[in-house]
């Protein structure tokens, strides 16, 4: 297929990088600058040899990239709230152009989910988005294959910056401003690791969840929303002597709920590093647990090339 | 759809049962010693009141269900070895007469899986078999999903018996014999432990894990297999001491190899009693762990009726 991939950070490089590997072709790519759109196939390489020397993939815009022939629109650009602009204004472009889909930017798939379908219902193109959840964790293709009905409830540690200072805390009994100082060395925290640390990125995962299992309605403003920022190591401590541990688990039931909880030192939740796991009960098939690699350039890229393989091609 | 239902074990009970649930419809259903046929529906819980006063669903054959109104072939009959006979014949005649083939029965898919390929060449009908490994767990859907290529080696956990037995001696330091004795009065093992002790039902499912990873060509005599009957308790407890356990490992990569592992006590493989875990090391996505209920009726339903909602209606 003929991907328009937009976003040239960590993911969209990757999807770039790795889509020729998958059988597919890049036709146009577009960072937050500009863009390069080429029918015959982009030189991916060569666009980011630009962009790593004069800041852009390209001269051309993303309105050029839109207006690209293309079979499905990759839209990885960071992820924003309210109304998730200007991802929603890229996935709309690309639905009345009957395009498909593939997000990676959780933006409008939490924040406007009745619009991303009514969307897709007047289009002929597909909108899919297992990146957003759980990177390359299959999440969404299993509930897509045990059918949404027969899930009855997800929780799970989504986000992986948030459980590496935990783990790192619990461990060495250091506290929360030096792990996270260290993370940040490390690459595993962003400079600014707001989203992570204050919940908000797990809660965004859960909305998605949440929609998906009840067929939408939901937003972050659905959600309740606690972070790791003022835990106390003594926390962790006090926890450990009674085997237990902290993890910041989100949890998709009646409602959408994320915080710190206290989970057994050695059970399944108590993932460690930057790893996700992801627990379902379903209706037949009792409790399911779903552990890998929750972020990462490659990885995520993987989640999104899989959604790419499993669109219509005869569109 | 319509399904002919073959096997009334805990299974194809589970499946006939929970058919309409999820939107099918029996119109056949056959024991090892009859069968009922009705295109308006076989009414199921009448047929396993039947069952279980005169020893038979019907009066029916076998061969009537086979050749009753249905879209759908469900093969759950005991896996058996060699040839996998009878339940090669019945996905046979269901595919040469264009129907879809679930099965729940290792025994085609494992012994004669270049056979069942070539025969869904020749047909209309598709084959499926989630349910042959893992029981409830995702495992062949997550291959599809991601794409056998993409999959570069399997390991796991995939005999609930074993495990149970292994755990149960691990925790009480009990022996193999009063462990399995203990065993087969919770129900949890049969009454001939055979498949699950001697290591040959997990060997079918990597062997079945083999064929879908590499395009076919394995038989449960490429499999180097060991079990668990003559491991003594001393070497749990010198596991122990290590920090280690011992569990009954499957491995697919180059080869297929079954046999009792050491592992890390907290590690991923060691799941605890009847718990099943499958670990994926993929091409960009990491490791991947799925963890849930390998065996039981209504869990190994769920995955046969999974099976049947992905079929394509149109046939």
């Amino acid at each position: 297929m003929r991907l328009a991939v937009l976003g040239a950070g960590a993911v969209g490089r990757s999807v770039a990088e790795l889509a020729h590997e998958y059988g597919h072709e890049v036709t146009a790519l577009a960072d937050s600058t500009g863009a390069v759109v080429d029918p015959a196939g982009v030189d991916v390489e060569r666009a980011f040899a630009r962009k790593d020397e004069a800041g852009s993939v390209g001269s051309a815009s993303v309105e050029d990239a839109l207006a690209a022939e293309y079979d499905a629109l990759v839209e990885a650009t960071p992820t924003t709230l309210g109304d998730a602009q200007p991802g929603f204004g890229h996935v709309r472009a690309a639905l009345e152009a009957d395009r498909h889909v593939v997000l990676a930017n959780k933006g409008p798939v939490a924040q406007r989910y009745d619009d991303l379908r009514a969307l897709e219902r007047e289009s002929e193109g597909q909108v899919r988005f297992e990146a957003t959840v759980g990177g390359a964790i299959p999440v969404l293709s299993t509930i897509e294959g045990r059918g949404a009905e027969n899930v009855t409830a997800v929780r799970g540690v989504l986000n992986g910056t948030a459980n590496f200072v935990l783990s790192r805390m619990a461990a060495e009994g250091l506290s929360y401003e030096h792990v996270l100082a260290e993370a940040q060395d490390l690459g595993v925290a962003e400079a600014d690791p707001t989203f992570d640390v204050d919940g908000t990125d797990a809660a965004l995962k859960c909305v998605i969840l949440a929609n998906v299992l009840k067929g939408g309605g939901h937003t972050l403003d659905d959600a309740t929303v606690a972070g790791i920022r003022d835990l106390p190591t003594s926390a962790l401590a006090l926890a450990a002597e009674d085997g237990r541990t902290i993890r910041l688990v989100g949890e998709v039931d009646g409602g959408v709920r994320v915080g710190p909880r206290l989970v057994p030192e050695h059970g399944t939740l108590a993932v460690s590093g930057t790893r996700n796991i992801v627990q379902f009960e379903t209706r037949r098939g009792g409790r399911l647990n779903l552990s890998g690699r929750g972020a990462g350039g490659p990885e995520t890229a993987s989640a999104v090339l899989a959604d790419v393989n499993a669109l219509d091609p005869q569109r």
